[in-house]
């Protein structure tokens, strides 16, 4: 039986959509998933273009890219007894093993013997079926439409984890700043306002995003321009801001986002590409902090679904064919997508 | 009333000893504390080179340094009830409001409303008496002994903050690098055991410093060497380490330090001089965190001083003529100081 | 100079209003607050009934009681520079003395040399003018009505206090218990509304009162009924909820609470009168916990303030002349009063 | 093949040692372990006396009891591939499925689906031979004998459970009572100084146990007395102590508990047969918590481990042959065995 799927067979050449088998249940965990969307991602360009590379240990190609997904139970192992056929589920990205202290303890995306479909060679996505583990599906209310929900597992997660890790520093009258209002920051600015009282500042150079943001819940937006925004944001909260989650991670907005620091101010790592510079003296006479963020856990992922059923974070995604990827991903590329792509088998 | 008085006159040039005023109670709140011994700090020597002026709004010169200060009550100001001439005290280096939100929550290091004696224009403790505030006056047990106490004003608070923010990540098993084995470093051994179940581990560039972290209690010494100890540290750990404290903070140990951290790990930074250059990747793949230090709040400062008490934290201090305090800053620069020197009047 | 104010004179009987002399500057630190609104509390009720005479070492009598109060500055000590005539406030009802470790720690409530003026023998605010420390008041935006925000003071920070301690538990889906929709209660269900994304359940044993609660945000009503809202909780959440806040603390609503707990659930107690009884197995069985509330501190006071000037927190409060506070006393023991009665000089 | 197995028939009736058949692998996960040690805990008792019956869903008779077991790997399910037959490995209580957000948080003594063998009328580890979950091993290192550090796996994992709870509330300088010395309260003893730098105060009815209490790290004894040792812990904690861990839980500690406790303070639940009586005007007034306590996670159990391989905890425990099963319960209840006792079959 065969399927189409996206594949990467050299980096630095556009992906091809290829007829290939469809995937087949071997141990007793495994899960077959039938594809409702696939969220085209900035990674997806990253990955093409070498850059994680070495960090996955240089995976044989080609293989199916697409780590965004969410669709319906197509068949499942025999140890899987609580899924059937046609169930609605969205897929953590990551599959983890269960069994470590990472997975044990809340902390599954440092799994010590994981794989990343779409990402470390692990076929993904973009893709007609999909096998991943028992221990990577979360199952949806009963009825949910799964396929514009495909962002969440990726986009939406790795701002929901980045955001839960510091809502505990925030408090009436904290001020914070989204920087970067694209896939992942329109996720951050309804989610900073579902889970803390804080303030919202919204950063973007595109002046329309400012006032997207300010629909979706953003308190200010401030235009980039050409000092990154740091005026602006210092116009409004004088001392310096509480927390920058920076979504871009390079062009500049690392020298920006420290710039907006209060004392004793969190810098969050979540958009990459550039880098960091900064003397070890404003570590000490500052007292800043910088935080990394991977991809979210499991629990996560549920909570984040949690909050989409109650209607408090939705998100605008547009839908194309599957066959279509290598288009959508040049326009990704070139800044033409709105909200998130997600591709339809 | 005369006095000596180890003041800075030009950034670059050596300090004076001078005679000058004692100073006197002018508010309710003030205290003078007769100096029984001053610490030497590397920061000393960093006003010195004029690397703290700016972050100070420019003092005028000439003022006296010394902000590692202990002594005795010499006088108190009308509204000071519960100290009396005679009294042994330590001095917490920062005078702080009391009325704002920082100072009412246990992060009194923000007061936005402070004074640094020593640091900031105001005069230090490189004197026979320093003017300080009640708010800034720890006693300790009647008949101790404070003149070679003061290093735990400065050096000890500051191991002692960085230390007790990240003690909520150990864990039995978990690995944590102190690098730097010098004033603060030696204060951070003797910490990490009494509060932390940790592994400790100490690098230094002196072999005879890793053996006397050994006698305090480390577990394990690797000399930093060529690498800065990245390959000994791996050794132990082969997935890298959980947290790295520099001391340091200059001379290639940031980038030592980031490469001694495990996924998830914390780069603490107390010592500063150098800067951190990182990928942004690093924090997202990695999800790593850096972490700055000031100064730690007076409540810390009275942890530490009970530790000392219950005899858990001990130092190496050599005692110097306040006299020869340009002396003892030359030694300091030198690497011949072994411990902490303190400069007695 | 004279002024009224509502004085305890025998417990068990009616306080009266009398005519008494105005307080005055004494120390540095001292603040004379013109009162605008001094809220009618249950623990006005309790301190009647003799009930906090042992709690708080048996005070003199007669002393003016009102713990909660807002209004403009009169007069302040030399000390204070911050503050001037006219200036709205509101007053933190403890006086502390910024010196103890609890004072510096954030946790004044605490503070080991306090006075609680309305509830320890000190003067407190029904009356004209209240005399406090400058640590007490909390400065207003220019041109607020301080009046009405009495009720801020004691019944706002209380229930902020016991919410923002285990918000840190909540997370989307949890569900949480607000037990009686009163004076507290009604600050509650907007508290936890702005702080937390917790699903919010209000219980009460009157149905307009449940009405009212979701007016102001709460996601479920459940009318206390025979079985004090168990069933109807367990409803909404067969597991059992995860926290429930209780507001009434006697007449069988410790027992209630406790049955309404999932495993690992919190059982707050702010409302008191009544009695907890728990076999010891239920503690290791279930993994319960009973968690006490003091009121909340300085810093709580402000982060509620500032919701209120952002809109996220309003009350209902009803206005009396302070001629007739007894008898609005005995209307509050009745069950007349809606909201919170606040009386004005 | 058959084995020994004790096993209860009747409650209220002593155990019996009978042949039974020894348990095989039936699903891909499954493990059996050969019995090296199975600890005897007071909840064995408890079992006879009928008291969990109803909180376990009343499990047909006869079951073996023990749920202390440690040993090594006899055969394994075909989805494991990480332990082999030989390996020594201590057994983690609990059965757990892996997949609900309990287990996947770090949480795991809260699984949705989970067995409890030796207690829920799932077959124990009084035997030769326990059939148990890949999800419950802990491996040991290669060498370890596991025979006497059965009793780490309820009694030292339970210990270990309330103390990391707590211990973010300990400082230097903060008391610590550790009422009960027997089984669980030596372990307490000893994690407390490994992870916390508070000062322990041990409580007991029986005066050597407050010398071994001293041997092994306390550094105050209280004889219990005629008043459960509250005036012993008054005159070393005038204001009360910060914690009580209470490993009896009847007999009157919970009252003693309560009036040791400063304001603020926590008592810990850890035995079990009493009841805890609070007026809800203390919790208010004081602001006292109570925290109950389930046995630890998996993760706690194995840090557990590391503590003791560190030589940072070790136990006393006595052999007994597994056909004396009854006979050792009987010497439990009558207070005649010292430490913790272990069948060897």
């Amino acid at each position: 039986m065969m399927m189409r799927a996206g594949r990467v067979h050299a980096y630095h050449e556009p992906i091809t959509v290829d007829e290939v088998n469809i995937p087949e249940i071997e141990g007793p965990n495994d899960v077959i998933v039938k594809i409702g969307g696939a969220g085209v991602c900035r990674t997806d360009l990253h990955i093409v273009e070498g850059i994680w590379k070495d960090a996955v240990s240089n995976p044989a190609l080609p293989y199916t890219i697409g780590h965004e997904n969410a669709g319906w139970i197509e068949s499942v192992g025999s140890a899987v007894s609580h899924l059937k056929r046609g169930d609605p589920v969205i897929v953590h990205p990551l599959m983890t093993c269960g069994l470590c202290p990472a997975c044990r303890g809340g902390r599954d995306m440092y799994c010590t013997d994981s794989h990343f479909p779409g990402l470390d060679g692990t076929d993904g996505g973009y893709a007609e079926y999909l096998k991943t583990s028992v221990r990577s599906v979360i199952p949806l209310a009963p009825g949910t439409d799964p396929v514009l929900l495909a962002p969440y597992a990726d986009a939406g997660i790795t701002a929901y984890h980045a955001i839960k890790k510091l809502a505990p520093l925030t408090y009436p009258g904290c001020r914070v700043v989204v920087l970067g209002i694209g896939g992942l920051g329109h996720f951050a600015v309804q989610i900073l306002r579902a889970l803390t009282p804080a303030t919202v500042i919204a950063v973007d150079a595109q002046k329309q995003r400012l006032a997207f943001a300010e629909s979706i819940g953003s308190h200010h937006g401030v235009w980039a321009g050409n000092d990154g925004g740091v005026a602006g944001v210092h116009a409004i909260a004088p001392e310096g801001v509480d927390i920058v989650f920076d979504f871009v991670g390079e062009h500049g907005t690392p020298d920006a986002s420290l710039a907006m620091l209060a004392k004793g101010g969190s810098y969050s790592v979540i958009g990459y590409g550039g880098q960091v510079k900064v003397p070890t003296l404003d570590f000490v006479n500052q007292e800043i902090n910088i935080v990394g963020n991977l991809v979210g856990t499991y629990n996560e992922l549920a909570e984040l679904m949690e909050l989409n059923h109650q209607g408090r974070v939705t998100i605008t995604a547009q839908q194309f064919p599957l066959a279509d990827a290598p288009k959508v991903l040049a326009m990704l590329d070139g800044g033409q997508i709105i909200g998130r792509a997600v591709l339809v088998p």
